[in-house]
């Protein structure tokens, strides 16, 4: 069982603001938790199910956990009342957010950064950060103004990848800066830029990429070194964001 | 004010096998309302919140519903309690699901038909209708086991693609006969299959996509001409199957 502490803290990480305070977040689910524990993420502590150990995945999870951090069992009707998400699945971790500092980013001869800049959907930022895992990017910076990272739906939306690749979280001064220093090209993806696929690809490449409904902030607009679009023939005037990034971030790596 | 017939028919179309019996879905909200008056969609009746006409965007709106059909005025509270998505935004309109047969698509010199193999989540499939809309295709072509592309959240996540591009509802038998008789060559999106980069395009293709957690199933797998690949260099082991078709359909219609 959990302490009354305990559950208090879980209940308070799913929202933002305890999450920033406390530096934890939650993990939902068996994949999640799976990923997780492929990273070298510290975990405070677990809460499974009884019904976990029913299946043979289950029980290698558990024991993974038990070699981790403290693992507390609940029923499923108390696990599921803990839950931000819709299910929990029987595991739900407690968990030190990484904290990634721009400083600290290594940087080979090619490089390509994913500028989040005011995302608002979880979905889209979790499928994101599970794009540009895929296509190798250096990291992914958060702009003020997008979603938490750390918020449960994205975390499961990223299917793992929020634990793998680095996400720093940073004002525009810093990132810009940095960037510029490092010698990226910063593009933003805006449906009136460029066509791509007339553009040379540099070897260090930072896209923007915005709101859902706005697109770019006018700050991070007037900071671009270019904008680019994609050729498109059809009606829908524009793309959901995580598949125009995914599209750019294919042209900009491979 | 709504009948009560008209309440429960509202009501009875959150669910599939309704929409299906009658032929009939829901459109929710201010965007997807105004992209389906762009459409020539027959509208059986619309129920609007007192508040909104407090815009002029709703005053036009309401004026163009008007011309369409009947316009039933009801309180924010009493259309909230009817709406299937979380904000209907004073605007929820019933309307007859557009049948279009694989015998009446047009086909030019270039086609790219866009299937649906057992696709889940009605984000993901609305996303990919307005992908597929984006990129010109010829129609989506949706096999059985997909969540049902009338779905309220599937209208919502295409952004009005649904109404524009000609969605097929079909089985696998007819489908493939009818792509081979009009000389599409058919592609299956696989981890495993070739890198599509080092593939020729054929003028007429079609892309099948398969479930979120299963890829294709088995029966679809033993249609397709060939299997294709996302060449990726990261950690991630697969992307979101609408960020991976965005990336096939644009490399093939491009």
């Amino acid at each position: 069982v959990l302490t009354r502490a305990e559950t208090r803290l879980i209940y308070a990480l799913q929202q933002r603001k305890a999450r920033e305070t406390k530096g934890l977040f939650l993990a939902e689910g068996v994949r999640v938790v799976e990923e997780l524990l492929r990273s070298n993420i510290d975990l405070d502590f677990a809460a499974i199910s009884t019904s976990l150990e029913d299946s043979e995945r289950g029980v290698h999870l558990r024991r993974a956990l038990n070699e981790r951090c403290a693992v507390h069992e609940l029923s499923d009707r108390d696990l599921n009342a803990q839950s931000a998400t819709e299910q929990p699945q029987g595991v739900l971790v407690v968990a030190r957010v990484p904290v990634h500092q721009l400083e600290d980013i290594q940087l080979g001869e090619r490089s390509a950064v994913l500028v989040i800049d005011a995302v608002q959907d979880p979905g889209n930022l979790g499928t994101l950060i599970r794009t540009a895992d895929a296509f190798a990017a250096t990291c992914i910076a958060v702009l003020p103004g997008s979603v938490d990272p750390w918020n449960a739906k994205v975390v499961r939306a990223s299917a793992g990848s929020t634990f793998h690749l680095p996400i720093v979280q940073t004002g525009g001064d810093s990132l810009f800066e940095w960037l510029h220093l490092h010698k990226h090209e910063v593009w933003g993806a805006d449906l009136q830029g460029e066509d791509v696929s007339a553009i040379a690809r540099p070897d260090r490449v930072a896209l923007a990429v915005g709101n859902e409904g706005a697109g770019l902030r006018v700050e991070t607009r007037a900071r671009v070194d270019r904008t680019v679009s994609i050729g498109m023939a059809g009606r829908a005037e524009s793309l959901n964001v995580a598949v125009a990034a995914g599209i750019l971030m294919y042209l900009i790596t491979r």
